[in-house]
């Protein structure tokens, strides 16, 4: 039984498509029953080293999504448009959809999933999150008889590539980004990256599958590492912590009857030494999930690239495929009825918290006047907000201030500004606030 | 749609699985489909926390999997016997099975698979191998793109917590298992554990999926850790390594034309501590997988417990209730067709290397006379049988010895043999050899 697949898109990870999908061997036998019917691209001229007919080649992406042989798409052009027109008149024309574009499905969720869900097919997108790691696929179908409390989030590969330099190097973010744009790690424009917009799309993505209910986009609160200092990340070394971008999805604690919320942030955050999140180093990604009764377990691998992209697209290919094939194999006669575990049919809208309502520790650090009762005044500035603290280090700087580090224990934001903008206020006691970063 | 359960057994695993049967808010919306029809156990007379009539209970296994009413049968008894048969016969009346013996999968998947191929039902497992960590299907479903290359796991919690209290205490084994079985954390009668075969029975489910061939599991090589010392220890960490128990399962190189085989083998290894495997610690399991192309990625979490196995086990089951739903909901008429990702077509056999063929590195340690011109001795040996050396290092004991402590290159290990054979036989220049441990 062959399934025709149509693939839209042959830059990095379409070409990883293709090559796994032209080299059967080893792999699952089901890879022998998927022939590339169709590929989209920009132009005809360029050379390419797929060893298909030129006819498989076309320019014309609609006639694909829209070819009557073709039984499922594979969207690998990235972008908000013509992805999402592409893949709705796919959905329309009862084809199923694979995708690998995080911020397309981050944003159109709800439309793409109606759609898909009216048409009787599967939108399947383990490629969007965390590249070639399996984590979609688990939440929806391993770790479905749980309860998900809390998933925590290295989910882009670009930040954590400079953030681990900045650590082994002691070097400044402005000067490793310009090096990591010219080996090709960052972006020319690396602003989605490097201020947290596409681990924010992530984020969104893993929150949907893993509390039912879909997110939006816009109430994920994202911050990014451009402020993280040199000084901060040995500040932390010396506490006992890295510093990572981490994306969190987490149920708030709500009291019965409340309506439940989430919590969904993105920010650079000290993680202790011994949390297993802190040894994921490099272009790495890993995804920390804790639920009831699992408990703790985490997905580890490469977050980007070709080969591990492609990995996570054909897997979703092949899992259509299969089920594809358990339908014709045994005669079905009725509509189609979608995996309840593999579609995504939920309707409601989680509740996203404010972030002035999460609760976190933070690490504060300030540069003041070195004069007496200066650590006093940032004690009582604290306490007068109930914010107790954790530890607090006093250091003398060569230009006679003293810098002041601070951890707290777990408080509501909300306090914990409160009483920062005490402490600001009072200028004669503290010159700057040089960094604020929150701790897990 | 209502899915009957049958579940055998009611003891750690078996209560967690109840439990999550009768307690589905926060999960997946088809945890309420699932309904506890019988629940085999031993006495009726103990008494049970769980909130189910008494008419649920039975001591009369057969009669559960021969229930014409029940759709899906839990197997959470453990042992080979009456499991094996209790599983042959639900299989039989066209039940699916879910199961967490690795020991009983291990030995008869053969029969098991077989029979279910027959009957057209699921026998599912992922609580077989790391308890509530998503292995099994990930290897099944989402890397199956991949031609994996090489699964290397921590995958029996007693021995890498033991390990992990040798490490962190400077204590010996006798004495830490002694604790370890005082605490719960090891069995009266240790021998499954500590001896590696639990692992070995793992590691051949694994590689089966993993490579789509059964694996003889009589020609899984394990070694367990009962001889390792505290001494060795502290010269691995002095190395730069931490001792861990690993199960391997690794496609040989072949030449074009040869029998592909694999290598199949459980043993103390001394672990890079940059290696990701390196800082898994406790009872916490972790599995590391290398495929072409994903990459490495790694699957981590506690490899047993009530909790996390029975998340394991439900997760099953919801898999099996979805695709039972897609059947019903679509009006199949034929023969049921099996999802050829989920089910266990393969027929074949994988061949297994002898242990005397896998190339591994060493780690050895001489005891010798501290004597001129014993260093030269011991790298002439290994040199006569073409064994590299990467680093040799000797020390003067107070009792006059010399201790040498060698790590080799990549080397065969039948060469490797050959070069301690000799080492040994020279008894005025060699004392004893302390320890023999591979090296990832």
């Amino acid at each position: 039984m062959t399934f025709k697949v149509g693939l839209l898109g042959l830059g990095t990870v379409g070409s990883g498509t293709a090559k796994i999908l032209l080299d059967p061997a080893g792999r699952h036998p089901l890879v022998k029953e998927l022939e590339i019917a169709k590929i989209g691209v920009r132009s005809l001229d360029k050379p390419r080293d797929i060893d298909l007919p030129a006819t498989c080649f076309t320019t014309d992406l609609e006639a694909i999504v829209t070819d009557p042989d073709i039984d499922i798409i594979v969207e690998v052009i990235g972008g908000l448009e013509p992805a999402r027109t592409l893949m709705l008149k796919a959905i329309e024309n009862g084809k199923h959809v694979v995708t690998a574009n995080k911020a397309a499905v981050a944003l159109y969720s709800d439309e793409l999933f109606t759609a898909a869900e009216k048409a009787g097919v599967y939108v399947l997108l383990e490629a969007a999150v965390g590249g070639g790691i399996p984590v979609i696929e688990p939440l929806k179908q391993s770790l479905c008889s749980n309860k998900i409390n809390r998933i925590t989030g290295i989910i882009n590969g670009t930040t954590n590539y400079i953030l681990t330099r900045m650590k082994n190097e002691g070097g400044d973010f402005g000067d490793i980004l310009a090096d990591a744009q010219a080996l090709g790690y960052a972006e020319a424009d690396p602003t989605a990256d490097v201020d947290g917009l596409d681990a924010a799309d992530k984020i969104a993505i893993l929150a949907a599958l893993a509390y039912g209910g879909r997110v939006d986009r816009a109430q994920v609160h994202s911050e990014g590492i451009r402020t993280v200092a040199a000084a901060d990340i040995a500040y932390a070394d010396s506490l006992g912590f890295v510093i990572k971008l981490l994306a969190v999805a987490q149920r708030c604690e709500s009291q019965p009857g409340e309506t439940e919320k989430l919590e969904m942030r993105v920010h650079p955050t000290l993680v202790p030494n011994d949390h297993p999140l802190a040894s994921v180093n490099d272009v790495n990604n890993a995804i920390f999930v804790e639920g009831n009764p699992v408990g703790k377990v985490m997905f580890f691998g490469p977050g980007a690239g070709s080969g591990p992209t492609a990995s996570a697209v054909v897997a979703d290919v092949l899992n259509i495929a299969a089920l594809l094939q358990v339908e014709k194999g045994s005669n079905q006669t009725g509509t189609r009825s979608l995996d309840p575990l593999l579609a995504c049919s939920h309707q409601h809208e989680c509740q996203v918290a404010p972030i002035s309502e999460t609760v976190t520790r933070f690490y504060v650090r300030l540069i003041a006047n070195d004069q007496p009762g200066v650590i006093g005044f940032v004690g009582t500035c604290f306490g007068n907000h109930g914010v107790s603290l954790e530890s607090i280090v006093q250091t003398h700087r060569k230009d006679g201030s003293a810098e002041i580090a601070v951890v707290t224990h777990d408080v509501q934001e909300g306090k914990f500004r409160q009483a920062m903008d005490e402490l600001i206020a009072s200028k004669e006691q503290i010159n700057d606030v040089a960094a604020v970063i929150r701790v897990l």
